[in-house]
């Protein structure tokens, strides 16, 4: 059982874009973005208006924090500096930065962005007016396919959400509150795995999870991005469920569609044909595979049955620090590899060993939505599925 | 008690952006942020690689949505066009929006951005591959003085989390566990919430919520952004709470300090000092005020206490639709207002009616931390607290 990420993944995270900086035109990289510095150095922090400044330099890890990250950041053993500004705007965290790239003698960088991203809060200089600055992409793309060591701790996630989905089907009869459910789901599986893991549980949560399980019910579901209504559980009720857990930063997708009590022929009928498509799409995984290969199977599917009308989006995603990171099994994925504004290649359109992805085509009617996901690794030679709580109907009836 | 926003307040900003445009070289207004679109139309969305894109033109207000985001954005009064694209990447969504723009007669658009945030996930076209665009700010600025309206909503919010933080007191005792007392704190104020309100609840969360209420203890509470740990409550542990309710989107902020049986006279030290610079804040406050003269004062107030080496961040923040909003109550403001990367002015630089501000000044030490938060609307005459929480120490010590 491995629940945290063993320190050797940052050295061959930092080793590879040192790589990348080597054959690059710049002195250093730079991150902005929280999940990118995560992902190298380990360092997790909600994002805010106050920027977090990682550099990567010849010898040198360092990065830049508001003074309230300072005692966490040096905690972090693969950053070697930590330096700091009281606050912002006040404590000009730029020109924090920038100061402390020039005393590492950097005089041109390769970011994630011209600054801290605007869309968070932040307003103030651009890093450009202090030193050369261009842009890549590299963690993001490094981030696709998943070592052995994160897929463990997906693998970890994926079994404290089955807890919390076995608690919502328990806990569901007719005349719950959806709200009560789902939180009583939540909170009993979360102190389940906070009393198994022990000291090996990784602090993530801040007042709620480390597990969330919850569902939308009734007419809501008929929307892919419904909210969890007030409105207490009828007899004849769909649900959408979802469950999940973090685990060293790490996250998994674990849905089901369920019904309240006996459901009707219809619902049995749009039930199977979700169930069938998502099934189509499992079997058409594998490493090699092209990605839009698996949506046009799914829409071939859908078509032959006459429901494409009630398709609302593709077949799902990458799955990893995110909870929706790229690539997207979308039927425009080829194009996209090969579109000027992505730095990816047609050699980006296939699935490779490592990749985590979640398979969840849905359906939607006027009333009701028909969803599971099933969070799927791509390994060496076929996959592995990660998640494994039932997914036949009869499984999925709540009965008094 | 209001629950809802009123439609006309959707008008009145409608009405704002357009005068804005009318003096602009632009012939519409573009949003790309999800947060200026619910400001600006009530529609809520949860942001991600997807873009949703809207459009102020002349006599009709559109928007552009992946598939999954049809339905409800129709069931928006306010929106007069909903264009819709498959999904991202496949279904182009800044060609869509470009297009619906092209057929509205807009050849110059004034946008929040130009094309969706990379930072949320998209990679594709600029918008400016298809039309001329200047940038502006203008909701976010908007956003700073609420409306009356805007106000009861939040003034909602903070008695929905004085209920979850009374539940946290009174399940918390030694030897329990900081999740479950969180946990189930929110999911009873979330219950009394939904039963009180009813049908006038307006739907915003999926699986959790409304109400969240919870804490950090022992060592975690050393870090302003500490986590909840794995450890059952001992006696003199300090907890730093926290506790909010979403009202059609508005939250509030409420905080305590609290103490698991009697603390010691340095940390009764701790508290008071703590307190009183609370207090030293909240005098400080009005229409008028510079918000870097509230800072200062708490500033000296440290000094003079001897304490400055451990406050690790400034006074606090205008909150509502986010829960971290500009302006900032920081030594630093002023000058922000001034600097050339911004589009505020000197008279930005002070309080003014309709603002809501967390107060929020804290100590921390090795081992444990010291920060209470109110929420606090800035009036014609004065100021109102919206949170009402009891502040001071014997109120906040957990006892047998």
């Amino acid at each position: 059982m491995t629940t945290r990420l063993p320190e050797s993944e940052f050295d061959d995270r930092l080793a590879a874009v040192r790589e990348r900086i080597d054959t690059s035109d710049a002195d250093a990289g730079v991150w902005f973005g929280a999940t990118s510095i995560e992902y190298l150095t380990g360092f997790a922090h909600i994002q805010t208006e106050r920027p977090v400044v990682l550099a990567v330099a010849d010898d040198t890890v360092a990065l830049t924090v508001p003074r309230l990250e300072v005692e966490r950041a040096e905690a972090v053993d693969s950053i070697d500096r930590v330096d700091s500004y009281f606050d912002y705007p006040g404590g000009n965290p730029i020109e924090t930065a920038a100061e402390t790239l020039s005393d590492l003698g950097v005089e041109s960088v390769a970011a994630d962005g011209d600054g801290a991203p605007g869309v968070m809060g932040y307003q103030g200089p651009p890093l450009s007016e202090f030193l050369a600055v261009d842009t890549q992409d590299w963690v993001s793309r490094m981030r696709w396919a998943k070592s052995d060591a994160e897929i463990e701790l997906i693998r970890e996630s994926a079994k404290w959400a089955n807890l919390g989905h076995r608690y919502l089907a328990d806990y569901t009869e007719v005349g719950s509150h959806p709200a009560t459910v789902s939180q009583r789901a939540s909170t009993d599986a979360s102190r389940a795995m906070l009393d198994t893991l022990g000291d090996r549980y990784i602090e993530r949560a801040r007042g709620d999870g480390p597990v969330h399980a919850g569902y939308i019910s009734g007419e809501e579901t008929a929307l892919p991005h419904g909210h969890t209504p007030n409105q207490r559980l009828r007899e004849g009720d769909v649900l959408i469920t979802g469950a999940t857990a973090n685990v060293d930063g790490y996250v998994s997708e674990l849905e089901r569609t369920m019904f309240v009590g006996d459901p009707s022929d219809r619902q049995r009928e749009y039930f199977e044909i979700m169930l069938e498509a998502q099934t189509i799409a499992i079997d058409a995984l594998g490493p090699g595979v092209a990605l839009e290969y698996v949506d046009s199977e799914v829409t071939a599917y859908f078509e032959e049955q006459g429901v494409a009308d009630l398709a609302q989006h593709h077949v799902g995603h990458n799955i990893g620090l995110g909870a929706h990171e790229p690539p997207y099994i979308d039927s425009g994925w080829a194009d996209h590899c090969e579109d000027d504004h992505t730095n990816y290649d047609a050699a980006d359109a296939s699935m490779e060993p490592g990749h985590v992805y979640t398979i969840e085509p849905g359906i939607y009617t006027d009333t009701e939505g028909y969803r599971h996901s099933d969070t799927i690794a791509i390994a060496d030679d076929g996959i592995e599925w990660l998640t494994y709580y039932p997914r036949e109907l009869e499984a999925n009836v709540v009965r008094p």
